[in-house]
């Protein structure tokens, strides 16, 4: 089978032996954005050359600005209850290839707005089986917009998004801090010691909108250089989203992502004195092979 | 004399007469950014027919990037102090004119990055001395860079700033949320309702970060419509900084700014039960002609 994960601003797709082992992948800037609405054909030209079936999409694909709009499924949910939501679409272009959708999830809080979604319970799906502890278990899924799970007894029964990594993205480029860094963020290293800085003084009084005024106080009376600045604010802003999203005395975090992001957060929650448990973002092939067998797709 | 309030993206000048009374005003888009350091040729074209000296001035143009660099007072600081700390400029253009900027404010606390403020405090200064009660008294300037000021006994005693207004214009511009909201900012209207929700959603559990993501839910799911986002999402960052700057039980707020926003802090204010009172932007003229009169600049 071919699973793929296909966001906003990136395609990524595993082709699968029968085993469910990734025995090629290949990725790309397909994201919906650049799709301009023709994704049959986008998936046509990326998949050239493998014919498997089915194909297993998640992501926001599935959403309202996606291929197909597929519902989203309530939380608490699990394999079962993700693999009954799936959708099939029918693409002319692939022909004698199944392609199916994953859906996302969405929590409906009594006191809080809603929460959703796309493509990271996938990920999750991957890793769910594997956590053998009892009791409720914690995920962060790091990014542009953060996601923090519950899961027990394999299923998903909380969800919590922040927008960090939006945020940051808006303060390194637009803000009148971005006057103290420099230019080009390519150019940015990871300085643990202003990172660290930071999340120290995110649990300072004030909340984040005064904190943020530290950055540029702080470069304005040389207490932090041009290089050390991004760093620092990224400290500030996974801190603070640390001691929002965080339960009460989690016994471990299990986090999924990017390697570089994910030190990051290890780094964080060490400094908050919260073990950590890292997993690489290929758990979403693991999690569609998963859900392909559920739905009886796959031998 | 000529009071002249000259910030970063704004030129405000008074003409008062002897008695401090504003007699003349003239407001333009003369910015610091505008000027191409061309300062003293701006100030002689903005004041072209007023003749009065002396012309003392606040704001940025006393700063690093401004006309010249007026070192900071130290607070606490009041009168006495700012007044001591001004310093004459040569404005070979402005002929039998007297030129002077009044100094900006820091505080170093002990535990917290520096704070700073330029212009602000002239406004202050221009209130402070009709503040009749016992005890310290809470003042916020709202803006771009809201600063939260406790007076006491005629001094600026400490200082707190809020990226309240920064932050709020890039994520009504740039960021995710800005896509479910109306395409031009010209044609925002002020939602109360929306803007009362905002306010009570910055009391719940998770943090600014986890908040923000609500206005894309809500805008998703229907609870919130683009007419309405950008009011929640002004109540979402006022609510976070109130709750985070608002001293414990303070007995009432001074407001000091634009119609506007004002009337957005005092609803937000009153939302947490929280008295205050308004006060319009035109108190630096009379805390620019305290500052001459301790200087000994004007009979």
């Amino acid at each position: 089978m071919i699973a793929i994960d296909w966001g906003t601003s990136s395609f990524r797709a595993y082709r699968l032996d029968a085993a469910g082992t990734v025995r090629e992948q290949r990725s790309a800037d397909a994201g919906l954005l650049t799709c301009n609405g023709a994704f049959e054909a986008v998936l046509a030209q990326q998949l050239a050359g493998w014919g498997d079936t089915p194909i297993v999409m998640a992501g926001m694909i599935g959403s309202r600005n996606g291929w197909h709009e597929v519902p989203y499924v309530a939380c608490p949910a699990g394999l079962a209850q993700i693999a009954a939501g799936m959708r099939e679409v029918s693409a002319a272009m692939l022909p004698g290839q199944r392609v199916w959708i994953a859906p996302g999830l969405v929590l409906r809080p009594a006191d809080a707005p809603p929460e959703v979604m796309r493509g990271e319970e996938t990920q999750i799906l991957g890793l769910i089986d594997q956590l053998h502890a009892d009791g409720p278990q914690w995920l962060c899924l790091p990014g542009t917009h953060s996601k923090w799970v519950q899961v027990e007894a394999g299923r998903i029964g909380s969800l919590r998004t922040a927008m960090t990594g939006e945020l940051y993205a808006l303060l390194r480029r637009h803000s009148l801090l971005a006057a103290l860094m420099p230019e080009s963020r390519d150019a940015d290293v990871d300085d643990v010691e202003a990172f660290e800085r930071g999340v120290a003084a995110s649990a300072g009084a004030g909340g984040l909108t005064h904190h943020l005024f530290g950055v540029r106080t702080q470069g304005l009376f040389g207490a932090l250089n041009p290089a050390q600045a991004p760093s620092y604010l990224s400290g500030l802003l996974i801190g603070h989203e640390l001691r929002g999203l965080l339960p009460p005395d989690p016994p471990a975090v299990h986090l999924i992502g990017g390697t570089a992001l994910l030190r990051r957060y290890e780094r964080a929650l060490e400094q908050l004195g919260i073990a950590s448990q890292s997993h690489g973002e290929a758990l979403s092939a693991r999690g569609l092979f998963r859900l392909a067998l559920a739905r009886g797709l796959a031998a």
